[in-house]
């Protein structure tokens, strides 16, 4: 690919309205590099529990649309929060059913990780377990910086979820280009 | 509790019906130490997808039940695939309900975690993972031995899941009589 | 045991002589419930690297001094700083001799986990790496609350190591009067 | 850097003479496609157990050298066994060294794990564990296929650890392929 102008899609975990992270996604295109663009992904909540018998009779097409969109984006942004020191189930059954399509979407995809929680880890701990997920995947996660966004109540807007902290904007702002440069060097 | 004659129940990571962690849970009953019993909780497959909004207007039938049968039992034994070198989402899912129920019902409760799978790694990756949640639900897990059951294809009848391999067997007893002396002790 | 007057020691893995670290274990004994006595083990600067060639030939004099003193404690405070997202290599060290000592000194043993750090996540990658590690030696690691010290630069002296903080002391000593507890239940 | 005739270098985490570990750096050479060298590292038996107030008064010169070497390699292969379900400590305070060093040596290094162990695991865990510490250090790790060789006693020469399993011996011919390809695209 090296795509010069990168388009990546965002990937939501978590499914209430006013979620942080749900702010965090909306907050990335307007923070994207120029030439940079960022869309999200369907929304994982249409996905049945994964059943290998359920996928035995044909993939669900909320199933085939997600990976068609992996597949053609440049790279993926994963923006989740962390439930019980892990991932949270929703998404994890998501990249369940993702990670049996033929097409092997994530396979050599750019990935970046980003999650906001009212700890003071920022759902670091959330992050480390889909990097173990990546690598059977074989995907190219972004290593470094790191965005976990802790405190995270003093820096949304508690009843829409909205991104509002400034410090946190520009912090994302550095970190959506150098992950841009590192798929541009993986693609 | 330090009850003389503890009741286990298990908790079913998968939904496939020739699972072979489904043959794992239907073998142990047979294989516990006497004055030891063990039971299958609910399906997880009737939770819907965690989401905040929901927990908002009541906990689901389903996780109200589920949560109740763990705060009764002595001990869990949660027996799982590992899907993309983690916990199965629909398994997280599970978790994720029961962890948000006032009553806690894994707070101190005594766990045992098993998996099997095709792979020489019988899911031990899986299991490290959730050893990380269940210490932010303070629960107690058994350590060792670590029930890891690689190379199912040839251990169960791929048919019906059932567990057949009598050196398997041997060893879920040895296990299953060292975590009744290990949740005596922690009851 | 099951000790009324617990005595814990404390296992130091940091080697610099202002550490965090060990400014937290140097405030420890200070901050114990009434009863509790808190003394420090010798220092893991002692070890050489493990080589089973070398334990063959009997294990270096300071391992064994170490692996009584544990053996004869009822709790072990496992101080220390993170390095590269992990373990310090010179903790893991003295952890990977002390392992191999035939009285199996951790095994069962009541385990509390405390480390500071500049960043945010005060040394949260550690401690999970140390508590895989006490799977396989079967010890009881405390669950929570977790002492996670982040930030540490404006909690301590930087030019002696010494806690400064009073809201991290008063946090120490809820934590080490439930690990006494958690001691006493499980000795 | 782009380089049509990679030279690798080996990280080896055992000291003991008749190492398996030692025996598969021994064999990657003479398995290496053709066109790719690979040479060892020093031992990491010269390396003092890290202490930044030692690093405060110059680096120890084995650290120096192995900094140089890494730096200069087209990747570097990390071959070790598991202690204790993780890094063994002489392994990772070799790292807690070099990650130090001004010059970055593993800054967007491919690297590749191996590990051999007598359990069915393979050092698995160890390998995790490593990746984790090779986020920091913004390295460039290869994902699959994974090199971890369970029930090491009987693929290897006990007396040498020399590895004379031929079928270990084509996976690694494979691997070391897939690599070469990695570190080409990487570099």
């Amino acid at each position: 690919m090296s795509s010069k102008n990168p388009h990546f899609v965002t990937l939501l975990g978590s499914l209430r309205k006013a979620s942080f992270n749900g702010g965090v996604a909306r907050a990335l295109p307007a923070l994207a590099p120029e030439g940079v663009t960022i869309s999200p992904l369907g929304s994982i909540v249409d996905f049945p529990l994964y059943n290998a018998d359920i996928q035995a009779e044909g993939f669900p097409a909320a199933v085939e649309a997600m990976g068609a969109a992996v597949k053609a984006a440049d790279g993926v942004i994963v923006v989740s929060p962390e439930y019980n020191y892990s991932v949270p189930g929703a998404l994890k059954n998501a990249i369940d059913w993702l990670s049996r399509l033929p097409s092997a979407p994530f396979k050599h995809k750019p990935i970046l990780l980003q999650s906001a929680s009212p700890g003071a880890l920022g759902g670091a701990r959330m992050q480390y377990h889909l990097r173990q997920t990546f690598v059977f995947l074989d995907a190219s996660v972004f290593n470094t910086p790191e965005a976990m966004i802790g405190g995270a109540g003093g820096k949304f807007d508690n009843a829409t979820g909205d991104l509002t902290d400034e410090g946190t904007k520009d912090f994302l702002r550095k970190q959506l280009a150098a992950f841009a440069d590192f798929a541009r060097r993986m693609n």
